[in-house]
């Protein structure tokens, strides 16, 4: 059974318990979750050791990293690397998105060397081995599509992205749309160009109870791609991207009933004030499904510093009720990641799921924040470095420039909190 | 006149024309706008060749960018380094916040380095000369005070931050309010120290008079400065913070009565949630005055990425309204900003402001995206990096890895857009 449907049934699994350990939360309100599809537990049945993490309503927003080859850099060692930079950055999870080298090889080494719960995009896999096989990706035969999913399956993959809310009816609406940069999922793309080519519905789309099937007998928790996100400001929240949406939504109902765990991805580029609106669309259109957001990036224009931009842009989203952000590195738009640009992206978007759990009001979030601002008034450096959200970081970015003061070398002897609490008589507080 | 005088009596002056340019406005519009206080243009008669920098509703949201020594670094080469840094980095104001070495000779040096409109904190000055020469900060004379005041006014500062607004009042509500981090402000340190030492009303409040006369003569602008900010999450938007507000908006009409052009200076740390309501609170308190927030950084753990946190409470904060964002540092709270942290600090403010002026629709933002957006659909590398907000960056992290695809490395042969393109028949898109 998946963790659904124990949760359907009353039971609270091992892998509830452990979320709900972790959360400092009630069994009982996990396995409510897990059975209302509020709560996914991206878990594997075939994924040993894999730590339970789980995403969605009432708990911490969680943080994913994707790694992965490409067609110019195919090197497992790197990607071991940048697995290593993300989990020391504190990822609650890992995607693969490998479209170079051995895809397989990479998959496993990757899984073999994490706990942490493992996406991947299995189009990736399929479409590229269809390349050498039959010559291109809109040449890849159904079947093939659903031998890489039952390969991954197999492997233990615990989240997929699927982009099955990608019909011939969306296409339609993308054209008329008439959008600035069409389409930038690359699932999303290789499913598009298959479906022009071949003049077919998407496969994943007609053949979604096949997929299904895969997915509960192995507890995969489905992430139904957003393949017609917004990749410009000027495309946002349009009626291609809602048409998927709406599909999507209907897929929704359509894996609950199955006993398969979903979620839902989103945006993707988006200006600042639409992003509530679109967390919340897909809170009423996906009945309550958890939502993957990508970014959202509130401008088109910071080649160099997404991870930034898509700090901002989850915050808000986070705030607003988005449960999965899915890291952007400073180098997306530009180059393949390097373990530097991981750990910069995975801190960013730490950083967004943190301030957005202050607003969700999750349990212990505001803690942290008073614990750090008691250690600040209190002049401990020490406990200052601890609870900040990268101490390595903080602890160099203090030692580089010794202080004669109590503060630090910004204000040196005058620092403001060391001035007034003698007048104050604060000298001290507690948490 | 000040430009204020000037505005009010129909006159469109050469700094208006000049905002008015640079903005691509009317310049009726920016001098209607300077008229009613909704705009300033910081511009000391005495800064020879000072660019005039608009801020204010209606035109595009404005970065500073704070440099300056601490008693622990005091070296006048490392400041003009970082001055470079922000002007490198596109910043539209500079504040000198030196407080060790000759604070004179920085500041001359500083304004005699830049034509960007420059501001100081001039209690700063005053503080630390009354240490060296009457043992504290408390014994700080008043005349010695406003003698500073004269002396940078003189030298052709054009705005200053007073921290005016710190009553006996607002310290009686400050110490029921409990604060964890009492006072962070260092200006309102100062000032609080000697108010509670010398049990008097704060020198700046009782004298205000004195003060405006000098910003008349001068036509500095007063940017009327939030000795009270919450240093702390938990401290936010508390009694205290709202008390020295109501006092500033008071300040704000007297200063406009007396023909001396304000702003006014904001939080500090926040929730998310609370930034809109702040801006709006201002602007109806203030009267429409422009807002210049510091942050709001919404979350207390992240030293280290402090520009980050920055980042994402000045966009909220933008789009609700604010006109001014001044820059945080990723070493803040940690050490004084090196020249590649300044870099990084300007950058995420820029972005915010750029982000949050979408949102308010500022002529010429959404354009920038657009046309980014459409260099991106082309595959036109070139242009795309001209059109980044930091080209030297953007070229850098794209030439890190080169690419066999006519995308980047991180798909390689398998861009999404390229995919789609013949599919779709969008090969190449027009602005």
């Amino acid at each position: 059974m998946t963790q659904l449907e124990l949760a359907r049934k009353g039971n609270v699994s091992a892998a509830m318990k452990a979320v709900a350990d972790k959360e400092g939360l009630d069994p009982e309100f996990v396995s409510q979750g897990v059975a209302e599809g509020l709560i996914v537990i991206p878990a594997n049945i075939n994924h040993r050791g894999v730590e339970p993490c789980g995403i969605g309503k009432g708990l911490r927003t969680k943080v994913n990293a994707n790694i992965g080859t490409s067609s110019d850099y195919a090197d497992v060692n790197v990607e071991l690397e940048k697995l290593r930079a993300a989990v020391d950055a504190q990822t609650d999870t890992v995607m693969d998105l490998s479209t170079g080298g051995d895809i397989t090889a990479i998959r496993r080494a990757i899984l073999a060397a994490t706990s942490l719960p493992l996406g991947t995009v299995p189009i990736y896999q399929a479409g590229i081995e269809a390349i050498n096989r039959y010559g291109s990706i809109v040449a890849m035969p159904v079947d093939h599509l659903f031998a890489a999913i039952q390969e991954q399956a197999e492997d233990g993959v615990d989240f997929m992205t699927v982009h099955c809310g990608i019909t011939l009816k969306a296409i339609d609406r993308l054209r008329k749309a008439k959008r600035v940069t069409d389409v930038v999922s690359r699932g999303g793309a290789f499913t598009i160009g298959w479906m022009l080519h071949n003049g077919k519905e998407n496969p994943l789309y007609e053949h979604f109870d096949r997929l299904l099937e895969i997915a509960r007998k192995y507890d995969i928790t489905l992430s139904l791609g957003d393949g017609l996100r917004p990749g410009s400001l000027a495309d946002a929240s349009d009626r291609a991207q809602i048409e998927e949406l709406l599909t999507i939504g209907e897929l929704v109902e359509h894996s609950r009933a199955a006993g398969v765990q979903v979620m839902v991805e989103g945006p993707g580029h988006m200006p600042l004030d639409q992003i509530a609106a679109n967390v919340q669309m897909e809170k009423l259109v996906c009945k309550g499904a958890p939502f993957y957001v990508l970014g959202p990036l509130v401008t088109d224009v910071a080649a160099g510093y997404d991870h930034i931009t898509a700090a901002i842009g989850g915050t808000v989203a986070a705030a607003a009720g988005a449960d999965y952000l899915c890291y952007v590195t400073p180098s997306e738009h530009l180059s393949l990641p390097d373990p530097d640009d991981v750990r910069e992206g995975v801190i960013g978007a730490r950083i967004a799921a943190h301030a957005g759990d202050i607003i969700k009001g999750v349990k212990g979030a505001m803690d942290w924040d008073r614990k750090m601002s008691v250690a600040r008034k209190n002049l401990n450096w020490e406990e200052q470095v601890k609870l900040s959200i990268d101490p390595p970081r903080a602890r160099k970015a203090r030692g580089q420039h010794g202080t004669t003061g109590a503060g630090c070398s910004m204000c040196g002897q005058y620092c403001a909190m060391d001035l007034v609490a003698k007048y104050l008589g604060t000298t001290s507080v507690r948490c």
